[in-house]
């Protein structure tokens, strides 16, 4: 039994520029791709503030992509809660990114009822094979899926 | 540009009698399911070594199904090098497994020339939400697939 | 403000015992050394079961060994409930353990309402240098410890 | 036999201000507080860049304080080589920091040929608990440190 999404992109794009208008600074770089069950897509438009010398995305910025993807899918499954916090997020660096966006190709393994257990794939350009790998856990509020399976 | 395995099936399960005996004290428990592309599944046929009071196999040793299974899919990519050893795991236990048979799914996120990074998939009769995810990096010593990417 | 053990030495080995009967199947490996402000120390007598060829102890039993001693610890502070489960444990393994004994050495990271995060460190006889470090995440039930901070 | 440091402090921050200006644009932010035998502590005075509405430090801010303190601690500990990548940082956020400087305090779990391995406790003004807790393994060049130990 999949997990559906209660928002839609369009609510989902809506909720962040609300309520993180900081992910914006400096102009803006986080576009939400796709939310489709159990899924979300994020894309990166690198910039200079995420870029280490030699043009690559920087570790830091990669965890933030990841979080910002887990937070995502999480919220469009939920609901617009904005309370949802990271508890744990293990990230393995790959390979160096190729110049150009990332995507953080977000799936959810769980959305218990107080905690959410997702995985994000960071990708780069065409290639298939990740250029990072992460798990994350938020800890949720109550929420409105009716879906949810333990 | 996909892994490619350089052992069969028949030549893994050979290796792991020869190399550990001792993951088949108590009975054959553990058994070599798929080999494939950048992939390996085993099946851990639970007994009571392995099991909690209820009937529900242990953390433990969905650990060691874990560990084996990144072992047994690095195994079939490098060649019959017994030294792999693994450096990280990180493991998230997601729902309480049904009674029967696991599968250990591997995937191989990265081999490189030092480690190799994976992800597993921990599943339970015929649930499609895993019950349990790994990523696992092993160190790797020099090793003979010529189709590494880095 | 540290947290404060409300079980004793005994009360916690008697409750092990009892409900844990099967971690001293094939004889007493798991002894609770000591119980201490955030902390908690279990000695790993390694029998047969934990060894590896060559005699050293194998990777799942030393996450038995953290799993064991983070339980311990969140016991010993948190009161006599059977119910709280490892929802994610990361370990790193740093070098090969010396033949003897091992310690878990847990420290309460966090001791929440919900969740509580601990480090284990195992040690190996008299070396310093621990063979393997973890952190281990529980999902707690409501619980007795009035001197959990947030 | 502890690891110890063959870089000084001086020496630490110099190679930091000619190697990795980025990590200064917006204002100096980053300061090599302390290097000592398998230690390194950075603090990091948050400006507007590290903060999320309400003035707590963001998640991926923290990620940058412990893959920075990780990275001077191995610095300092194998020379001025510029090449170490972190290959996992696994982070619990365990409180919200109060106002002001955060201090990542590394530990050097193991310095070994080709990977280290470290703790990292963040903490927060007078508090003794751990705001966040991070591992962090990097992989390490050929090193000139002699008192390395597998």
């Amino acid at each position: 039994m999949p997990y559906k999404p209660i928002m839609s992109l369009a609510e989902v794009n809506d909720f962040l520029d609300q309520n993180f208008p900081q992910i914006h600074i400096g102009g803006r770089s986080y576009h939400v791709e796709e939310i489709a069950p159990a899924m979300a897509v994020i894309r990166l438009e690198a910039r200079d503030q995420h870029l280490r010398p030699g043009g690559t995305v920087s570790g830091p910025s990669m965890f933030a992509l990841a979080d910002l993807s887990a937070y995502v899918a999480i919220l469009a499954h939920i609901g617009p809660v904005a309370l949802a916090v990271t508890t744990n997020l293990n990230i393995n660096f790959l390979r160096k990114p190729q110049q150009g966006s990332l995507f953080g190709n977000c799936r959810i393994l769980k959305l218990g009822k107080r905690l959410a257990v997702t995985e994000v794939a960071i990708t780069s350009g065409e290639e298939d094979n990740p250029v990072a790998h992460a798990t994350a856990t938020y800890s949720i509020p109550p929420h409105e899926n009716q879906n949810t399976v333990l």
